[in-house]
């Protein structure tokens, strides 16, 4: 493919460090979880590291079993690259391996990481720094199907929403495919464009990159950024509404969250509201566009309650109404085949 | 100010090189004729280079003067900088002048500039380029009021209607700042944010960081940019819509445009639709916000039909309509103070 998407070089070996608290190895575990296909192994530098299920490897086994990269699986919270961490990456960059992270230290500002990389003739690849060559969006419309996640907040499951879409309408025979438009989400489909790093007057261009011309009964599932009507990042989620002109939308939310997360003052928009700005900012570039589900995070909701909480939202707004992770979205796939 | 908005040093001498083609000017003469007050001269390197209506002057003569900034007023269409431009702006950079231009080559990757820049302690200020630190916005409520130009398209008046507004509200005895979103923007009103090269996650951040707090009767005037139904740059517009929080709006267009220029396939929405969509996404933000008036670039419309189209206009939507270059925007002004 010759877009300005971000590819990755498959299988991966997962570094896990020496990270032992699963929440800080959630992206490992998301790419383990969702694409145990793609990896080779796991990499832990303590016995007490986290344990992503993954055969554990070292970079000359990784090496011998053509290992195309090492993903950085864990979150670095501040501060620098660990030595101990770096003297592994710089081994499997010499080695031949490519280093993918999104840490905020830039891998190529690390010079010994450079020399390593450039003695081994393998990529640095920080999936927080998007491709070249991103254009300004046309707005023509492109062939195939596409469903787009949305939320009424951050951080409530779109992109584990859209991923098992992708896997309820592959067992059910459709043509799919997740399309990643976040960090996690990169490493989970081994491409992909982040689009919160996009420069601004190019977040809808990028979001027509991301999901290219395809046969008429493909469908792209795109993950969804931000919400419509989230105070720090509703533009994003324009910018991507609008790129991805999806024909359907899946609405992403969690039950018991009444606010924007870490926004004082902004109560979370209802879930009608959502569909209703969804579809009039969608319909300029989609006029097709409708929504077609909606998906909760019912964590919250004592599990003898959640099967009446979905009923009754379902009811509400006529729409199938899934948990992902615990029923599936199979009742709001069927719509589509 | 140590808030990250791009802050340039005045008076300036305006570069024109040996540009003859008025429209090719235009930055520059957008600068002659908005601050004449920030401009000591014009430096042409021919004789039928565009006059700005500046004395002309040289670099040794801008420098006796006090120019703190030599600003290419000139669009360079494609290639790099010419030798003889590059001698001129080495001269200037080496005297101790800034060097602030936004063209397509960044000008600290001209080798030559650079170390004329190095060697005068003068700056290469890109204006294509934001300031570091700009933060995700806080959808915080800020002391003062503001007002933001939207459109029905991109290129048709915004930035000229809100230096009119604030021209026009400063004559009222009114305390009005315009605020530059935009490059050429940002050289009439000598500081801002160019918000359409900002990193997406920060879009609203920067509209945040460019109009701060203020007195209780202060108004910001920020120039819009894109449009909120516009198939490339809506993202950017519904960025700046939100992080301005706008108290009020002025529609602007181009009598006689009926679809979005360069982008087949779509037509402009009508100015009711502008206006309901644009209070319907800043009322996240600021839900005070109201339509205060429409400006028209009336340049399509015969001179004698001209009253009789704004004022159906006018009539059609119940807001005071101008023409801000020939009737001035008084007509809006007069409702806010």
């Amino acid at each position: 493919m010759d877009t300005p998407t971000l590819q990755l070089r498959t299988p991966y070996l997962v570094f896990v460090g020496d990270e032992s608290r699963t929440t800080y190895a959630k992206t490992g575990k998301g790419v383990a979880d969702w694409r145990p296909e793609l990896c080779a192994g796991q990499l832990r530098l303590s016995a007490d590291a986290a344990d992503l299920g993954l055969s554990d490897m070292t970079i000359a086994e990784a090496k011998q079993a053509g290992v195309g990269s090492l993903i950085v699986g864990t979150a670095l919270v501040g501060g620098s690259v660990p030595d101990n961490w770096l003297t592994t990456l710089c081994e499997a960059a010499a080695s031949g391996m490519d280093i993918v992270a999104g840490l905020h230290t830039r891998l190529d500002s690390i010079e010994r990481l450079r020399i390593a990389a450039d003695a081994g003739g393998s990529r640095l690849v920080d999936i927080r720094i998007p491709p070249p060559g991103i254009p300004v969006a046309s707005g023509k419309k492109r062939s195939g199907k596409r469903l787009l996640t949305v939320g009424t907040d951050c951080a409530l499951g779109k992109k584990y929403t859209a991923l098992q879409l992708e896997r309820d309408m592959r067992a059910q025979g459709m043509d799919a495919d997740f399309r990643a438009s976040g960090q996690t989400g990169i490493m989970i489909a081994g491409s992909g464009v982040p689009i919160d790093c996009v420069v601004a007057d190019f977040i809808s261009g990028a979001a027509e990159v991301l999901s290219p011309d395809n046969d008429p009964d493909h469908w792209d599932v795109i993950e969804g950024q931000g919400g419509i009507f989230h105070p720090g990042y509703a533009a994003v989620s324009h910018g991507l509404l609008i790129g991805s002109q999806p024909d359907a939308f899946v609405v992403c939310h969690a039950a018991g969250r009444t606010h924007i997360e870490g926004w004082e003052g902004y109560s979370l928009a209802t879930i009608g509201e959502v569909i209703e700005r969804t579809v009039a900012i969608g319909s300029l570039t989609n006029p097709q566009i409708r929504c077609i589900g909606i998906s909760v995070n019912t964590l919250s909701v004592p599990s003898e309650e959640r099967d009446e909480y979905l009923a009754e939202l379902s009811s509400k707004y006529d729409l199938p109404c899934v948990d992902p992770l615990v029923t599936g979205t199979a009742a709001i796939t069927r719509e589509l085949s």
